[in-house]
């Protein structure tokens, strides 16, 4: 039997099918209540908000894209909407697990008739529901084998980032999923684990459980009891493909050998040892938010130094870049006054602006810093917008002694004034995630504005010409650490760019760097102006590949 | 008696004090309740949802700068935590009043204790308390003389914006608070009233009710009981000052007589009114949201017509541009589908891309408009961020007759490659409000970070010279929309980097006008030039200034 989905996230994975069936009975219709209307409201609203703070609890564990999403889900569970109609339906007489079925149905209604994004957030709110009775019915979540046998193939309707958050790539070989697209969070979760996905595979949960699966996340195949040999077949053709792409080891150069050292992005020690075994040159961002979210008190000097130390050791010689707490009404800190609750949080007071205000918490950071300042260590701050703010982070710094200053460049008017910046400090670093939703004023967030998040958009590439031609300028380095460095094809633009470090997920380390071994840097220039030719996104990308003829060879 | 504040609205106003004291007694503290603790929350419960209902109506028909702050604070009445705390204090035996009391006053402690905007804040989080507490109580607000017999001083502790909404300049000669700072409510309301206004001036509520006070709102002075002779004075020297700026009459123009055509922005037909008294040449922005919110079915095609034909006939031969709706999830339109909560509205789903979703509103606004079309009539849309959005929009109001097409340009990326736009439009028009929120990521409603919003950022200005230029090269007209265009240095300033319009509130026109007259386009262009070589926003002001001689004689 053989089935057919999207891949969304590529490689070949196989295993024993294990069938993901969450089955919260539908509370009977008319079902009522025999005390209190107080107390069974009293009921529905302890289980949303204990859902809720479920949801929040293992965004703050998993960190990155899930944290994002699960923490989005968590305030989507408190809506005042959805709050005052589950009260309504109980005033009406209906028992709180048929008042919360009614009131989220009703919702994800909505939601399904719109389509497109909006659409596949109705599988979320099907999840929180099914979650939220099952608390009320005493029922517990299916759980998900741990340390399985060997690593299984993971088969949905729907996966819930709930589900998703805290599994390991040791468990899983592959994800398949009846629903989803390529902006569902099974696809964006299963790219960041580097695990195999395929979605909208209909029929997947008809597979019988156990049985052996072969998912091919790049085709959308999804094989059935195959032949010993096709898999076989496929698992060599990939790894000839994974040889091809990893023989090109050592530092990232160009065909010609024009250095571009290639480095991590880190959220957590666990991401540290995935580096070094990637072959990563050193850190290009280490975010900082694990150490001080969901604590009551910041940690102690010690504590950040022994997580900074972890850091600089892995990388003896390599440069680590350090990015200083970046905090905000929407990922609030327990330790400081509650926020004002900002109409739009990603324009709001957070990053550095915060820490104006409140300047005792990166004092504090930059002390522990300074502890292990050594060969290779760099700090950087997050959400300069202006020379000013770059001057004053910089002066902070010299004062604690640390050797490098520099300053993330995310907000546009940073990198149209780069130049001013980099008169203040000694190094930038692009993050081209935000750059974009701030360039383009779409929200990283909402699938609905996705296409304008696109990396290759021209203006997107404009705002990195411009502060890598600044930084030439003033003679001090240009870092890349945007999703954007992790495309092999975008990486040589960037390059061509100016880019003197390119920066990633530890799992693109490979594709990256055998696409910049087969390119001379002049290559890698021609690719990029012929980029920024071009009106759209689409063409960009086609016109670079055009000027990149060593990708195809590498199946990239 | 003489008082003294901080003057954050320019001009003389005098009358006798109308002093509003809003005191809803503290309710008992310990206050319990007879009935089910059920029906005390349900109580509790209406008396917040009318509350954020009446903010929310009140910001609907006000429009612009008020909207926005109701609707914010609409939102803080529902907030979760606040609904949870008034809950839990009714739950322990509190009395609906008394419990909304705590749980607002500790809430308004936290922000109290923060200082800056957060404090200013406080004062909001009074008057929803007072508003709810009286509301329960069965108690009438307070309200405002209406049809005075002269125009009164408006003393308050602070105003909310629930109060000055809806008040007109014809009743109010000028306001006088105790609280507040430059960006509290009441300083943001004057200037947009044209009304002079002193905040944070110890001791006005002292005032007696009915003697007459001066209010001078340039140098914060206020005057209890002044000598007539003292008032003839500062009103003849406030209107000397007039007599020179309002000296310039006729079209905008540079004193070299470089065409600078003067247009208002408005958002409602009073506007209209006010545009054509000012000596408007037309109107460079036509919000149309106010035919469209707060209602559950779109307005007819004819109730549209007669809007716009209202502006044109208030305009022959001069301009009206048109700017279709521009909604999001934040200002949600009743007769779509409910908007999904987005984390930041101001990033999301709004302006043409909802339209590309939902064609058939922006459909009947482009037929509604091309039955009016005549002479003058420019159509613009919000939120473009790319050149093929451009092009969807220009087909299809091309599609629809309609004989000038254009682009707000708001989005930084749209003033990267604002050359790709004007290969597909017939025009542009910089809205700087917005340009400079995403340019700087930096809310336009939260006043931490409102030096990010400073319009002389030279950041900001590198956006709009980009523009004008690329305007010039395909010899299409690039107008100035935003609240910029009202400060008359940095009008001159933006006719020197090459705007060809400059629209703005009608209050300021007279004062850009005069401006403008006395300086050469050569003289703009110098200051413009020397602004653009500055690193801050004061640096750049002060530069243009000394290229500008001719302000300071009209004490500008």
């Amino acid at each position: 039997m053989n089935l057919r989905g999207v891949g969304v996230s590529p490689g070949i994975g196989h295993g024993p099918a294990y069938v993901l069936t969450v089955s919260v009975p539908e509370p009977p219709e008319g079902a009522t209540y025999t005390g209190e209307a107080d107390e069974e409201k009293e009921r529905a609203m302890t289980a949303l908000t204990r859902v809720a703070a479920e949801l929040e609890a293992r965004g703050n564990r998993a960190g990155g894209e899930a944290e994002e999403i699960l923490k989005a889900q968590a305030l989507m569970v408190e809506d005042p909407g959805l709050v005052v109609k589950v009260r309504v339906l109980i005033d009406r007489g209906l028992a709180a697990p048929r008042a919360i079925f009614e009131a989220f149905t009703k919702y994800r209604d909505v939601l399904a008739g719109a389509g497109g994004y909006l659409g596949e957030r109705a599988a979320d709110l099907d999840d929180i529901r099914g979650r939220v009775i099952a608390l009320l019915y005493g029922q517990a979540m299916p759980g998900l084998p741990t340390a399985p046998e060997e690593p299984y193939v993971l088969v949905a309707r729907d996966l819930a980032p709930a589900d998703t958050a805290l599994l390991s790539r040791d468990d899983v070989a592959a994800f398949v999923t009846e629903e989803g697209g390529p902006t569902s969070h099974t696809a964006i979760m299963a790219r960041s684990m580097g695990v195999p996905a395929v979605v909208a595979c209909p029929g997947a949960t008809g597979i019988p459980p156990g049985v052996r699966v072969m998912v091919d996340g790049t085709s959308g195949d999804v094989r059935v009891e195959p032949a010993e040999s096709d898999v076989a077949d496929a698992v060599s053709a990939a790894t000839a493909r994974q040889v091809a792409l990893s023989a090109a080891r050592g530092p990232g150069r160009t065909a010609d050998g024009h250095p571009v050292p290639l480095l991590a992005n880190v959220g957590g020690l666990a991401d540290i040892d995935a580096a070094v075994l990637a072959g990563a040159e050193g850190i290009g961002l280490y975010r900082t938010e694990f150490l001080f979210l969901d604590r009551a008190e910041p940690p102690s000097a010690a504590e950040q130094a022994e997580a900074y130390r972890a850091a600089l050791e892995a990388f003896p010689g390599g440069m680590v870049v350090v990015r200083t707490l970046d905090a905000g009404a929407d990922k609030p800190l327990a330790f400081l006054p509650a926020p004002a609750r900002e109409p739009n949080p990603a324009l709001g007071e957070r990053g550095v602006r915060l820490f104006r205000r409140f300047p005792e918490v990166m004092d504090a950071q930059l002390d522990a810093l300074a502890r292990v300042a050594g060969e290779g260590l760099e700090v950087m701050a997050p959400m300069v917008a202006t020379a000013e703010e770059a001057g004053w982070f910089a002066r902070v710094c010299r004062a604690k002694g640390l050797p490098a200053a520099g300053v993330m460049i995310e907000v546009p008017s940073a990198a149209l004034r780069a130049g001013d910046l980099l008169a203040r400090v000694d190094f930038v670093s692009i993050g081209t995630n935000d750059l974009a939703q701030y360039a383009f004023a779409a929200d990283r967030q909402v699938a609905a504005v996705s296409a304008l998040q696109d990396p290759w958009q021209p203006a997107l590439l404009d705002l990195v010409a411009m502060t890598a031609t600044a930084a030439e300028a003033a003679g001090k380095p240009c870092g890349i650490c945007g999703e954007a460095a992790a495309d092999p094809v975008l990486a040589c633009v960037l390059a061509g760019l100016g880019a003197s470090t390119l920066s990633m997920a530890a799992t693109s380390l490979d594709a990256v760097r055998a696409g910049l071994a087969v390119h001379t840097l002049a290559q890698c220039r021609q690719a990029a102006e012929v980029a920024r030719e071009q009106t759209t996104a689409a063409e960009a990308r086609t016109a670079a590949r055009a000027h990149l003829p060593g990708l195809g060879a590498l199946g990239l």
